[in-house]
């Protein structure tokens, strides 16, 4: 071929290409996007809108845990739809491709996106939400939720369980109003740079797009950052109430203990002193794990019934591992194979949940050998990624399900069938763990956790998951000194579920000598507030208040306190000069108004708590520690408690004192704590702690008020302000002015 | 709402979703795959296929460089459609999916995938192959070409503009007929577990997803390894030939320098006595860099003309920074408006080059200002990504092509354009760099950089570039130490393009005094094997041989001998105790005959050179050093050279002293070098070393051959063995027996 034919060659070869893609050029490909406009209202301050075709797509409110809370939505405060009417835009692409744009303003910050390990903050990212089993940051974590809330009071719930790629005031659009001006990056020297070229500069808007026909939207305003949340969860169905007993300490033995062993444990948590409500059985219960059977290992469980019932007996109870892979040697294996996909994970069958008959063939089995027996509650493990031992994105499924969707929700699926199908049939609570979640969850009461370690991160965890109806525990699980064993302890004691998870370590709450009695004090200490954090939860339940909080969702409390990092020019290693910023998760809000700021890593002897506005107060002593400042507080010994304050006015309920079980706080004497100054109450939760039967309105909230009536002379008063349940929790006993 | 209620909303809510997805049920919903049975035939060896619908596809190879070699493919040996009829199958999804299924065998190794750091073996991983700056692994690279090749002699191109999700071995259908067996992971005391238990159980085949309709297959049979490769450089068009003066010494100046400060480099490189053919101006060139006006900055460069030629008469031509991006201020922004895509990039405009309109803006300005005043290439930079600076890829573009299919062939079109439109127009040979390419871009004489910075990582990019007709250049930029220099010198100085890039360093050669004489006699040694080099781009040109290969390609390399680390479990670390694999990818092969094992890092005083079977020679000395054994090489001095070891019977045609320009080297004496004992040749190539003519025949072969003619007595002779074109190097001066 000479020279010339070549040359033709290409020019027809890149003219072919054009005239193929010319051909589809529609007035939608040039960019021109077109305004939602068809929003609903679901509720005050909640608009849903459809966009494209959803036949095909699943919401993931379709598989939350209630409908929405209506009555509790119109009961938040007015708040207007955040935009102006035709400011969110669409594009349904010829590619299958549907595209959504949400203007944003110049100082906006954006916050969410589900679990995130990394930082709570999510303005100027681009992120790929996929649930994975990483959470290093970005968008493959445990539950990568798509609802992000805005520092303007708004969020936006992206409901379609698809991956969806997302760049957060990440882009300039060529026709943006708002682009910032071009800096030469290489002025000559006679000419003054106008600014500092950015390697990233400020986009105005969220734009995210999936892979599918439709997408629906979901916007909720609010008067403050929490009642945007608080709308988010009360759409979801409310939050979830765990029955008291799950708010006490669990405790997951060895992998391969045996009945006798787990008796020799637990009379060793007795012996010394030691609160525990659950035990957790891990794979080797079993006949067969990875992939699993369900079914009793006798050799080392003879007699399961008798077993779970002795541990009832003294108020233990057992919460089973499992992954949901199915096993050659299950008795399921055969029914499930016609209805589980076309790949396995781990050599076991995946069972296709949106399918009726797959759901009945597990719950029945599930209903006749465990929870019949009286197990509490699972931990679902390995339900998110890797993506190297999941099914691959293409597997198919019998319902018709697209991998990637299933990838996406077989977490909720999960969750959705054993609390519907098992306990809630039975009109019994459960507090389970999941190792993946996605969005409408809140209703759920199953915990995340992770296989990732760090300290700090898991403080993150606490933070992050509140903004999105995900409840997380920063487990503990072995440490490397017993400063370490200590602050992890701490900090699990004031999560959402307290568990020592020793599946591999063989870890106690006593492994570490130097440390054991602080432990015992931050685990009883946690028991003692049993009926302050049992109130969050109903808070959570029914106003959508999230129990464990993010500051940024406290009044007063300044987000804007970041430690920036310029970027320096390095053509090794930051060509772009790029800076980075470091932010503070490093505390939160334990119910309502105990701000928690743990010991951790090089943060182990020394750290700095950022009080919001107001007058905070020490939690052990009363004493006035600060106002809207940043303080530092230093663990000078090895046994030092877990810093932890208290906003003025804050009234708190506790057991008079501590109790090896959960079950014996229902009856118990409260001691009823004020500090500060200011008058305050605290509506204390009542029910029966493990039915449903609240949602028969079986409860009662108890006010416990504390008036300073004149100087020096304070009174409690209690009365009951709704619900027509009976009492739970025992008289108050004592009445602790904290604050002279 | 109470219990029952709630409940049987639920209950609907789950089936309205499983009502609405069994509607779409179809077989091929089932994971029922579709053998590929239309494989048409392209040349001996070369067999393509399409599946789905391909009209609104890309195909990777309609944007090569040239029409497939027809000829030199069916020169090669005789080669097997490597699998049965059937055993390719794919599923056209409902969901906008196309899934192809490629069988492997149990102990099949797949290499490949495009420039990739981290190593060579790409079995047993998930990827999704995305063009991107980082590299750092997996399918993000500058250069993820969608190409592997399998230890059992074959190997598979994905041809279609799109990211490919791709699971190498990784996943197990439940209907595979060899699966593993199932390992109790927790097996209770008294049975043995019945193997290891494996977080990844070996899959059976390569399983890859695009989302479009239609995916473009081409398999691709050899004798070898290397004949593999050779046949997919050849369908792409066969390798790029550079002007030989390109494979000279490249010097990239300061990005503010100013044309004097240019003469002053230049003349203290002839001070020095160090050779340099290309100097590179870095973006301070331009009047307005990120985004890009493309021209001069008259205040530094006030007559680019009259200095181009002052420097081209001095043998030193320019190179040309440049990004795509285009500013404001740039004369081409209002005609190019129309022509960009939705998004902007650093804030300039994105121009759609698969539009001739847009070629030609851009291509009729460079004529003028650039090619016409003789600049010789371009740098062009970030057409990779970041994900969060490059366009969205829900961007669109005025042809209809969409984000992501720009995306990953922004690189290739900027390659085609400067190319063609540019350089084959003028008949003009041009070397020039990129930062991003893909598939079918072994035509294109463009190497790829990057702004990654590890010497192990850049030795490991020249073997994986080597598998998929990409060059790769391991600049050097800067070091802490004088070792570190002299062995970044040493590496580049044995690649494609012999690169010092001081951007942002200011570093010239000279810059570390220790070494300054083992730089100089290290770069010199390379203009000295410029015949030899020269001819194994020619062979790459022709044949399809990588001039700079990976040891797999080499005859009588042993791949397995990577070092294994078993996984140790650790639930704070390590919870499914995987091990890692470390694999030896520290040396390579430079044209025909020449292993190179650079001094690097950890390895820089000493390190391991794993010899192919026969008998190898030091480069050096000529002294016998193994024979497919692994030896130690020592640094014991500084200034020690680069190990070098060549084959038995290897002819090596060097300049008989070193130059210091390429152009220099036309007509200029040789020596050659014998090295062993068997008789041997080599095959020079000569053309005009600019010009396009070869593709008229205009070249020719010139043989010289080694005969041992009886004991200790040695000839060389020479002969044209094909071609018309006249001598371009000088008669042979010096035979060198080198082992005696």
């Amino acid at each position: 071929m000479n020279h010339n034919q070549l040359f033709d060659w290409r020019r027809r070869s890149i003219l072919a290409v054009f005239f193929v893609l010319v051909r589809c050029v529609s007035a939608a490909d040039l960019g021109d996007l077109t305004p939602v406009s068809d929003w609903n209202a679901v509720a005050k301050g909640v608009w849903r809108a459809e966009i494209g075709n959803l036949s095909h797509e699943i919401r993931y409110s379709d598989l939350a845990a209630a409908p929405p809370k209506i009555e509790a939505l119109n009961e938040l405060s007015d708040a207007a739809f955040p935009f102006s009417k035709d400011a969110v835009s669409y594009l349904v692409g010829r590619d299958h491709k549907v595209l959504v744009r949400i203007p944003t303003a110049e100082d906006e910050t954006l916050y969410g996106f589900g679990l995130q390990l990394d930082g709570i903050k999510k303005s100027r990212k681009v992120m790929t939400l996929n649930v994975d089993h990483w959470s290093k940051g970005g968008g493959r974590t445990h539950a990568p939720v798509p609802f992000y809330i805005s520092s303007k009071g708004y969020g936006v719930f992206f409901n379609t369980a698809r991956f969806l790629k997302i760049y957060n005031q990440v882009g300039n659009r060529k026709d943006s109003l708002r682009n910032p001006a071009e800096v030469d990056r290489n002025p000559p020297p006679d000419e003054k740079q106008a600014g500092p070229w950015l390697a990233q500069p400020p986009g105005d808007s969220v734009e995210a797009q999936v892979n599918g026909e439709g997408m629906e939207l979901v916007v909720f305003s609010g008067q403050s950052l929490l009642e945007v949340v608080q709308r988010y969860n009360l759409f979801s169905g409310g939050g979830a109430l765990p029955p008291l007993w799950g708010l006490g300490f669990w405790h997951r033995v060895h992998a391969k203990f045996n009945a006798d062993q787990v008796r020799e444990e637990l009379a060793e948590f007795e012996q010394r002193d030691f609160p525990i409500d659950v035990v957790g059985l891990e794979p080797g219960w079993m006949t067969k794990s990875y992939p699993c059977t369900f079914e009793w290992q006798k050799k080392r469980f003879p007699d399961p019934a008798g077993f779970a019932k002795e541990l009832l007996d003294d108020g233990v109870r057992l919460n089973l591992w499992e992954n949901p892979f199915i096993s050659k040697h299950s008795r399921l294996y055969e029914s499930m194979y016609p209805l589980s996909g076309s790949h396995l994970v781990w050599l076991g069958l995946v069972p296709d949940y949106t399918m009726p008959e797959a759901r009945k063939l597990l719950t029945d089995q599930h209903h006749k050998d465990h929870i019949g027996i009286g197990i509490s509650g699972y931990k679902i493990d390995e339900v998110d990624g890797y993506d190297f031992w999941l099914w691959p994105d293409h597997a198919t499924f019998p319902s018709g399900i697209s991998g990637e969707a299933m990838r996406q929700s077989y977490g909720l699926l999960m969750q959705n069938m054993l609390y519907t199908d098992l306990f809630k049939q039975r009109n019994v609570r459960t507090y389970s763990l999941v190792r993946a979640a996605n969005g409408a969850a809140s209703g759920y009461p199953f915990v995340i956790y992770s296989d990732a370690y760090s300290h700090k991160e898991y403080l993150t965890g606490i933070s992050t998951s509140s903004l999105c109806g995900i409840l997380w525990t920063p487990e503990a699980r072995s440490a490397r000194s017993d400063r370490e064993w200590l602050n992890r302890m701490q900090t699990v004691c004031f999560s959402a579920m307290a568990q020592l998870n020793a599946w591999s370590s063989g870890k106690k709450p006593w492994s570490y000598d130097g440390v054991t009695d602080a432990v015992r004090e931050v685990i009883q200490l946690r028991m003692r507030l049993l009926p302050y954090l049992y109130s969050a939860f109903a808070e959570y339940q029914q106003q959508g208040v999230p129990p464990i909080r993010a500051m940024i969702l406290e009044d007063g409390f300044s987000a804007e306190q970041d430690e920036i990092i310029e970027g320096t020019l390095d053509s090794e290693t930051n060509p772009y000069a790029m800076g980075k910023r470091i932010e503070k998760t490093d505390q939160y809000m334990f119910g309502r108004s105990i701000l928690v700021a743990p010991f951790y890593e090089a943060q182990a002897i020394e750290r700095e708590v950022q009080l919001p506005a107001g007058n905070w107060y020490d939690f052990y002593t009363g004493q006035w520690v600060g106002n809207g400042e940043t303080i530092t507080v230093t663990a000078a010994g090895l046994g030092d408690r877990i810093p932890l304050f208290v906003k003025d006015g804050a009234v708190i309920p506790m057991l008079s004192r501590s109790v090896n079980q959960a079950d014996k706080a229902i009856g118990h004497p409260l001691e009823v704590r004020w500090y500060g100054k200011r008058a305050g109450f605290f509506d204390l939760y009542e029910d029966d702690g493990q039915s449903f039967d609240y949602e028969r309105q079986v409860f009662r909230w108890r006010r416990l008020s504390v008036e300073s009536v004149k100087a020096q002379a304070v009174r409690l008063e209690e009365s009951i302000v709704s619900g027509t349940g009976q009492a739970m929790f025992g008289p108050v006993g004592r009445f602790s002015v904290m604050t002279e």
